[in-house]
């Protein structure tokens, strides 16, 4: 990898929580460069961005104009990466700029509406730019997904276990919601009952989501994000789980991302589709 | 052990499945011995009851008659012991019968009333027989709830989690009501929200028991009988949990109740007390 | 599926455990006709096999003349199967049998030779008959191990925990060593140390399979048979659990076994391969 | 609570991990008041320990003399109490000097040794104060720990699984070594074999601790600290488990025991103690 020029990356979106953990990441990988650093938060404006978040001095001051920091990622050998952890409002505009410039988005910004991705998708075709809209970079989370579609097909017995923090409102978690989504549009209805069950206390069974897929939510401080897929069939059980304990679990897919999106010539939606 | 004369046991409702084990259970414990097997099954009386349950002669035909069993659990030099596992309609007179006979009862059969179990308190006090009443043999579902009493003292959040097979038809499992009981008499309600939670689909937080603790009712083939109790504060999780997979795991809870009853006066409600 | 002309099956082996499972599930799948019973043990001969198995009668007598049942298999208007749960001495004796008359076997038994196994591919081949060997039936370890795989692709860390009942004499299970060798031939070495690490009491961190992939062994009484696959990356963890309750769990297998086995022209070894 | 006056509360160590979190604990607990905040780190000389860790000023100024601070800690309605997460070259003068101006100590810096405890419970004993020495503050490890004991009596076969982060270089855990040790106390052989066991690879059946309990050891990335205690007897298991992701869970033992220490009069090792 060190033989071939590194990626010139810019991370749009600096200073937020995944932001400066994109920073750290992709300037400990050998094969990128971070080029530049752009937000709006104006505390920060033209310090090192690696100094203020504690990595030591990168040479990479804080911008907020984007445009001028695009331009920097069009001047290496390799065409460059936009990274976008920014805001619902303004990301649909830096996509458009980034791929304008010839720069690669790699969008982590969700709030795309369906016409905002369709636009993209043919701007990014016209302009041969690879595109990442990724709404969840975690690789794990996909693996899960992709495993238990597989199992669906071999298994008629499925429930859904996800478990939070107590800080989180909603019930079930969106991820639940998804993964039950997918394994849904398999079009199989699951669980076909053995006898005739009954609730003697109301909700015991869970939420029931598509094709008859029960979810159950459970809300404990002391957790941080977990998931759980249960499949059953007569004399054995299937689990696939997975644990979130940290914001860095999702930089293997963000770097996963900047890698890949500079084989591609048009949009691509999802982490799944380049694993 | 073996130098004290060994317990006679007489086991009531032989041919069940609960009698089955608990036949196998007595007859391989050194500290006991079974004088006799009683079964209204007409099937196999007086065969001899290890040839049917396969495992060799024990000298102890099937007999249909319990006073004339009982009759020879009083011949020996110590105290006799009768193990029932019958029928709601028959355990009160059983236990009554076995009172009268000076033969300390241990029972299983579930069924009784209120009022039942009143009188039988007070037959046994007078007659000065000890008496267990024993809903559930589990040793290992009683020291989990024993640890989540004491747990609940330092955790102010919990949920249940109970997973059974998909024949189970009802919701939560008694067991798992029993706990959430246990648990919300302690009077402390739990798991003060931190947010405004609120479920997008209907069921997903489970059901609520006494003093706000969630009850998750999992049912899939492949699972037997399983229990989880979860605890958590910030930064920590404390899980407790108890997986049955063979009805077997209740014949230590049985030979502990045979071994215990012979020390009591009087009658004793629960597996809880006498460990 | 109905409207097809049934499968016709003959088990070999059927009075052992698997041979009676299997017994019971061809004779309940609607797309099978069980047309022969083979045991060599003379006690029930001649016995009509679902009764001694406790199903009510299926009008098939167990013989113990494998070939002469072989040719009840085809004489049906779809080319039969044989199911072979016998013996390492005489499986293949058994397999050569099956393709000489046309009957497609599928075997269970192990203990074949890699010169038996290769002279019953090239016989298959010759024969045009479909042939599987088929070491282990369990569906869920083939999707946990195929999971695995794939997972490995994306974790560079990675540990197994198998877990057995006290009668297991030896560790670790042949599953999870075939679980790490399948991970192994990935050619990639796990788990690269972070630190110098230090064993303070021998055996703590397991036993070292290839490519550097521990695995742990838990025997207790109460366990039956289950296996776990960790991945771990920063924040994150990824977990697949196998856990087998009864042997019915190899069910789905022997019978997509028979389903598949009748599409084939040639010998395929491992269910991972139909799957 | 709130009617009684709040306990005086000095942190030596204030601006370590464990002091920041006790900061925070204390500050926010209704029947306690920060009086004092100690630390040597110059760098904050006489700034607001609030302000320092972002909770806001607490008009409590980071001194470098204990002492002086101590005596903050007597001048209220009732006597003060001194938390101490320092360094073990210190901690035993800062025992000694909270005793002698009548401050009751809360200590948990580690490497005292056996002749410095002897001291400390005899210059306690002497002055009458309550004086605390707790090792670990966790209390679901100490919950875990004496519901393991508990479950001991009544099973005769136990494993220990600890999982940890893969920066953690020594194994077993010394916490898992402290559970194994806690139940060989008990005096009872545990795991009486049932067939001649066997490790075709060294090490997959784990480390042995004292009455025979293995422990396995579990290192990766994306694993916090966890450790379980599994029972198992024939058909049941039993299960403890107790998960860590923030040190913010050792601060309900450390509130437990300033409150605690208050009602001693004489040295106490142990949190197990005072639950």
């Amino acid at each position: 990898m060190t033989e071939k020029s590194p990626i010139p990356v810019v991370v749009n979106g600096a200073l937020g929580q995944m932001g400066r953990e994109v920073i750290k990441a992709v300037s400990q990988a050998e094969d990128m460069m971070l080029v530049g650093a752009v937000d709006l938060n104006p505390e920060y404006l033209g310090q090192d961005i690696g100094e203020i978040i504690g990595i030591g001095a990168l040479e990479v001051p804080v911008l907020n104009d984007l445009q001028s920091v695009l331009v920097l990622a069009t001047q290496e050998k390799v065409q460059g990466v936009m990274v976008d952890f920014t805001h619902p409002d303004s990301v649909y505009e830096n996509t458009r700029s980034a791929i304008a410039y010839g720069v690669r988005p790699v969008i982590g910004t969700t709030g795309l509406s369906d016409k905002q991705l369709k636009d993209l998708e043919e701007f990014a075709e016209k302009a041969s730019t690879g595109t990442l809209i990724i709404p969840n970079f975690s690789i794990g989370i996909v693996l899960l997904q992709q495993a238990a579609i597989t199992a669906s097909k071999y298994f008629d017995h499925v429930e859904i276990i996800e478990l939070h923090h107590d800080r989180k409102a909603d019930a079930p978690s969106g991820t639940a919601i998804k993964t039950a989504q997918m394994l849904g549009e398999m079009g199989k209805p699951f669980n076909p009952p053995k006898v005739a069950s009954k609730e003697t206390m109301a909700g015991a069974r869970g939420a029931t989501a598509e094709q008859n897929i029960p979810i159950h939510s459970i809300r404990l401080p002391g957790l941080i994000a977990h998931q759980e897929v249960l499949f059953g069939s007569p004399g054995e059980l299937y689990t696939l789980r997975h644990d979130t304990s940290d914001r860095s679990c999702y930089m293997p897919g963000v770097l996963l991302s900047i890698r890949k999106v500079t084989e591609l010539r048009s949009l691509v939606y999802g982490l799944e589709k380049i694993i």
